[in-house]
């Protein structure tokens, strides 16, 4: 594992000055030999589908380690669209004169060595290679034991369009080892990683971020929140609060807690809850929800502080706006969080007061990710509050440091 | 300490949203109120140093606890200075359409709650408060146990401050329990504590960034180096490499290894010996540095990692810029390195392909600070590569969430 820290930050060198055309290059050659060995990483995918069903991985499990050839596919699409990408490193900005005569101005630079540590998905190996990539870092990939052959299968076609970029290869290593034990050494190469993303279910989040040395970009829960305002437009309240519900349910950014003014409650639940029944959403509400919608489950105190991440919604009238920024502030996730108002100074007031990473006005929270905000790729989304916040594209895998230009300068 | 966590994170909510002229009130109100007590000041003071002097503390810590008329003042200019900066937070930044119809920006909010630990300078007390206050943070200050008494009496000025601005009290509170376990809680309250930054000794930050649970802002080693380059201009060289050593010894942003390009190494180096030694600085050369300079100390390999803080300087004659870009990515601390060279292309690469947190063409390492960058006030140097890096003003104590403004849109 030590070397591979080593020869990871060796690489990391190169890769920081590497140029543009030749990162695309890499980029773009890793998008044809994914193509081109189509069969062939279908064959190792399905050694390690049929491992899996010895070994008992229940269906969802498998469904996550399937490659087929639209996802072959649309891998190397992703790998051409990062391409296109412009190339965050090396950008100079705020360059200005000081006082002392001296010209200040920062340049946005690569992180060094990044790990990932990923579960099942191997489309992972390929998406997560081309963000360090391009971004000008050097990673550490450390994909889950169950689709080892097809995360060995992707890192040969990720060396071969390295090679074709004239980059090292050691800028993208697959640690291929199953023993456990090298993601506890992964997590405490300080001197080698300079950052951690760890990519799966919260407990796998959970325990690297406790147990590692290196600052961790890491997603937590996502108890997202639509507030409905009195003053709402009915009709975008309705569609907003049907959509960060029901449009998928899996996921961070869906709905888990509707929040609505008193004033306008008995108006629009009756509705909500037909189009949420129709859907198959099971609803639990507070007191005042179960006034008007009797047939609601009573929601505990604990559904309150629940990601779901599936057809259940909590359910709570709450008086107004202040009540209902005191309900996101003790309850939420700080994830994303929606209020649908026509009223300009309290949708100015939940935009300054909510403190999640993504907050919004008369808008789905299922807005909240990396493709629609228009960063061009996602690498996560971070729940921390220091350096990537929200949704993590390239920028999210670069720093600043300060340049200073001066012609024989000194202090005085 | 869990309550003290507590009122902070309730504070911090109302710092969030307060408004700039309420902070500034506040800032101007401790400044008068640093003034007006000054006797009292003095004389809380001098029950430290007695205490201290008593326990047998040496001179530079004495120095150090000390608090003059003349730095009560300073002090107080130095909020008067933080009023008059620009409030960072609220700015809205990039907002722009999205193909989907959403408008997507970002908004710079506060950290939320900031623990600052610290040792003897009572003034760290007043202008950390103040930074926080600015940037709409809450803090919880844990001074040193022998700046008790002078601690106190700043934070009762702060206090009447808060007050003056119409702000919550406990937006900064001081630890005053001088139980050395008080720390180890602090920085174990992730759920109330969103950063610690540690200011003192390298001992002190490395036991906290080690045991911490809490993200650290934090400043290890500053092994800067200047290197010169044969196509520099000599009178530069001479200055910046003078300057950089010999301005001040014991700072973080002195240059410990003077790396010298072998064509120009035999005509700079005695003029430079001489000077440096007029100063009474301590050279320690390479091989064939003591072949132009006999009288030189030879210089270990263990100084080419050593952090002097004194007038101690390590020199090394290099082929060219490859060796020195080689040699600063073996043993600098990527704090801050200079070039001294004419050559535009050489210059480029330097700045590229030094990964430092301050990176210098023809200038004094000594410019790498808060101040001298126009960051107005400076909470201190980070030497992390995430969030923060180099000289941490305002900004570095903000972070940015996204921003989503629609009118009814939903994800399809």
């Amino acid at each position: 594992m030590l070397t591979v820290g080593e020869r990871a930050r060796e690489a990391s060198r190169a890769m920081s000055r590497a140029e543009t055309g030749a990162k695309n290059g890499a980029l773009l050659g890793i998008a044809d030999a994914l193509q081109d060995k189509t069969q062939a990483l279908l064959a190792d995918n399905r050694k390690d589908l049929e491992a899996g069903r010895q070994r008992g991985l229940d269906s969802a499990m498998l469904d996550r380690l399937e490659l087929t050839e639209k996802g072959i596919a649309a891998m190397a699409q992703g790998l051409r669209e990062v391409a296109a990408l412009p190339d965050p490193v090396g950008e100079i900005t705020d360059l200005s004169y000081r006082p002392s005569g001296i010209q200040v101005g920062r340049m946005r630079v690569p992180l060094g060595v990044i790990g990932i540590i990923y579960e099942s998905r191997p489309n992972v190996t390929a998406d997560a290679a081309a963000l360090c990539l391009k971004s000008g870092n050097a990673c550490i990939l450390r994909g889950g034991s169950e689709a080892i052959h097809s995360n060995k299968a992707i890192a040969d076609c990720i060396r071969e369009g390295l090679e074709q970029g004239g980059l090292p290869r050691d800028a993208v290593q697959l640690i291929e080892t199953t023993d456990r034990a090298a993601v506890g050494e992964l997590i405490r190469m300080e001197r080698h990683v300079d950052v951690i993303v760890p990519r799966g279910g919260k407990s796998l989040i959970e325990r690297i971020s406790e147990e590692s040395r290196i600052p961790v970009i890491k997603h937590l829960d996502g108890i997202c929140h639509v507030y409905i305002d009195d003053r709402c437009d009915f009709d975008k309240a309705i569609q907003v609060a049907l959509n960060a519900k029901t449009q998928r349910y899996g996921v961070c950014n869906a709905m888990e807690t509707l929040l609505i003014a008193a004033p306008v409650a008995p108006i629009l639940l009756p509705d909500l809850a037909h189009l949420y029944r129709e859907k198959g959403v099971e609803l639990r509400g507070c007191p005042r929800t179960l006034r008007i919608l009797p047939d609601c489950i009573p929601a505990t105190e604990e559904d309150w502080g629940t990601e779901y991440l599936a057809p259940i919604l909590s359910i709570r009238v709450v008086e107004g706006l202040d009540e209902a920024l005191d309900h996101i502030n003790r309850h939420g996730s700080q994830h994303t969080d929606a209020i649908v108002t026509e009223d300009y100074t309290r949708a100015r007031r939940f935009l300054r007061e909510v403190d999640s990473s993504s907050v919004m006005v008369n808008a789905s929270t299922r807005f909240a990710d990396g493709y629609e905000y228009g960063l061009g790729a996602e690498i996560g989304i971070s729940t921390n509050k220091l350096h990537a916040r929200g949704p993590v594209g390239l920028e999210g895998l670069t720093t600043r440091k300060f340049i200073v230009l001066g012609d024989g300068h000194i202090r005085t």
